[in-house]
């Protein structure tokens, strides 16, 4: 019986040889390869490094696994992409970035920010789910901008957080990232520049750079405190167009911002006439008894425009997420038009019902200490297994944990190391575009802290330790 | 008890009191108040002529609603956005042409092509969405690129019209318009040219529009043929990166291409290097017993671009389409993954519990008889009762008729009487993006013509007759 990277080579094979990729043709990235075929990343680098053997294909650093064209391939310059446009070739150089260090973790995106399955609601939602179908003629019609239901109940979770809407202001989308996406696309044209804060989410630079957008990477302090007055000199580029970040429990150091810190940010921003679009989608995984106010609860400009979903909190296959698009409803709202219309019902449907019953905030307050244990024990365990020198965040809500080591550690070089031994964290480099952060790493305590947990922390202590 | 355009008018009001809207701030579109506030086009029209006359907005001819700016308003140049770059400036233009025919009927781009609910097989899908919800753990979950039994229902289908093809080269997608999307964004820049064939679906219009592109418009013959001769000479244009299309019951004429053109018009595209986005979402609905093969069929060199969806046949509201992108498969994949990364499991998993049974086989047969049956007595009546000179489409397939009436008549100035009586056609000009057409409409055969349909068409004919 083949293995199955075996089996995965001659699959890709065949396509060759039936011209479904034609030679100089670029592959599939190795992590949507991995989703296709369902086979972890490893498995699929092997039977690509197979083929590359055979001389089938060849793998051009950063730029992905190309056909082979008849002929000589060695020596192909990597940059060697003078047909291109210069846009189309910065797009590629900035989607290369995140895949050089992305295709070695499919789980980076996906698993280590997603909850397990025992860590969500379930069997609420899918109670809730169930009732929702029965509605078939409710369920089975077109609901732009979003099933009413649905929309009130965002309503009520807006106002509770102090942001004063209707839920003919809210739009229903796929997702938190769908809602992004439709935020840039609204106030920004290819070319123009969005400022974000490193370290920043991965997936918001993937959504900037994949609209063909720059990117102006602003600093934060060591805590993850956006530093303001770098952001107020860096907004005089004109060619700034919006600013980008999560305010509360963000990606990756779990910082909350301050009030009057979110006061300010939004002044500097004001008086630039830059739109704040804000991703609050870790905001109510903060541990405190009051949940942090979104910087949409201070914009008293109507210029933020704030995005979110239940993809952490209730379920990510649902595809739950809404924006509040402010005074930019219309070209929000055009864009969403555009683009596929609507949202499905049903799944609108199914999250309305289940958060009719008090049980969401019962499972907040459950899964929040849930959290707040793991990562005390995670933080521990760096501060005390990990190299000297070691320095880790100290948040106060989410599930994952900053982390910087040491000196020179590179965390990319390390990262497929510890992928053999079946332990996946982000590396740093993913969380910026220019390099930075390269000895850092994230680590996310989105699963029980079991004896494989247990172990593979350990392995990556020695690991590190032994690079000094 | 306030009237409904006056509770209107009261909120919009409200908005521009408490700064939601500020002078200047262009209002959301009729077409999308009226999704909003659940009321019909007339009726937030009026709200706003209201408002208009207490000088709180004013309309821009071709431009959509604005808030007042203090001091004079009157006179301002609906082309006065010099400071819009040239790109922000076409792009609006190209959007409003679309707005202004369209917002005078909520109706057209959704209703008039989407087949009432008694015409579609409701209770079988819903007791497919219920099978569907009960399966948890697949249904709450991600699935990139597609649930595995839907992308395997596809697949079959795919394969009975000709189509090579394994569901690994299948994408799901929130209908056939995110699919017509990704595959725009996957093969062109902001400022390319894609050409169509005119009269052109207004989806495909809008969607070519939404992203920043150019588009070039192709004429057919005078029964809906595309011209090949004019489109090789048109593919000419270097600017042009992608031919966009439908080739079975084209919206609006129902013409369906023979093989042979199809054959021609992929060698033509393909000599030029240009790759076919093809939309296939009325291909069932063809009425011969053989179904007419896509374009994709004969499609060997991988450059077709198929997408679909069930929107006509199932359900609109499941969002349901799919895309496959041949060998632009990782450009297209990338796209989807960017943007909002999944459709929802459950919907997937309900169309594939239902394509299971032979249900969908036994519906479809006896949908095509009602709207053959339909178009027959629509196109009797035009043919008799319209003025003399009056031409029609002769469709085998689908459920829409292409009118073309003698001389001047203009159907987009008269488009407003015949709302106010109640009946909704599309006019011409919204199947072009030059004015074209306006001596055309098209009209739907998607619900039972009873005595109020009658009884429209017979108003028609005479508000027609009237002109002349």
């Amino acid at each position: 019986m083949n293995k199955k990277y075996e089996v995965i080579a001659e699959k890709i094979t065949l396509w060759i040889s039936n011209s479904s990729y034609g030679p100089g043709d670029r592959l599939p990235s190795i992590r949507v390869l991995s989703a296709r075929m369902d086979a972890s990343i490893t498995t699929v680098v092997t039977a690509l490094r197979l083929l590359e053997s055979r001389g089938l294909v060849h793998g051009r650093d950063r730029a992905g696994y190309f056909v082979t064209q008849s002929g000589a391939e060695t020596g192909l310059d990597p940059a060697d992409t003078s047909s291109d446009s210069p846009g189309l070739r910065k797009q590629r150089e900035s989607r290369d970035h995140l895949k050089l260090t992305l295709r070695h973790d499919q789980a980076i995106l996906l698993s280590s920010t997603t909850p397990v399955e025992s860590y969500l609601p379930t069997r609420q939602i899918q109670k809730s789910l169930l009732r929702a179908s029965r509605r078939a003629l409710d369920s089975l019609s077109y609901s732009f901008p979003g099933d009413a239901l649905y929309l009130r109940a965002i309503e009520q979770r807006m106002t509770k957080l102090g942001i004063k809407s209707a839920s003919s202001e809210i739009i229903a989308t796929g997702g938190a990232q769908e809602a992004l996406a439709l935020a840039l696309r609204a106030v920004t044209r290819e070319g123009d520049t969005v400022a974000v804060f490193v370290p920043s989410s991965p997936g918001i630079l993937q959504s900037i750079s994949a609209l063909n957008l720059n990117i102006e990477e602003i600093p934060c302090d060591s805590d993850g405190r956006p530093n303001l007055n770098i952001m107020e000199r860096a907004l005089a580029n004109p060619a700034i167009k919006a600013l980008c970040l999560s305010a509360n429990v963000s990606n990756p150091t779990g910082y909350t911002m301050t009030d009057q810190d979110k006061i300010q940010m939004l002044r500097i921003a004001n008086g630039k006439g830059i739109p704040v679009i804000e991703d609050d989608v870790f905001g109510d995984l903060h541990w405190d008894a009051n949940r942090p106010l979104p910087l949409k609860a201070f914009d008293e400009m109507n210029s933020v425009i704030y995005c979110s979903s239940f993809s952490k909190t209730i379920s990510p296959g649902l595809r739950s997420g809404w924006i509040l698009p402010g005074k930019f409803y219309a070209q929000v709202s055009d864009e969403k038009y555009s683009f596929n219309f609507s949202s499905p019902a049903v799944t609108q449907m199914a999250v309305a019902d289940y958060l009719q019953s008090r049980a969401h905030d019962l499972y907040l307050r459950k899964v929040r200490s849930i959290y707040q244990n793991n990562l005390s024990r995670l933080r521990e365990f760096v501060m005390s297994e990990f190299p000297e020198g070691t320095t880790c965040s100290d948040p106060n809500g989410g599930f994952t944990l900053w982390v910087r080591l040491p000196g020179n550690i590179d965390t990319t070089k390390l990262y497929p190391v510890a992928q053999e031994a079946g332990f996946c964290y982000a590396p740093g480099q993913l969380f910026s575009m220019r390099g930075e952060f390269s000895n850092c790493l994230r680590i996310s305590g989105v699963r029980p802290i079991d004896d494989e947990f247990e172990r593979g922390m350990a392995f990556l202590a020695s690991t590190f330790a032994r690079t000094m």
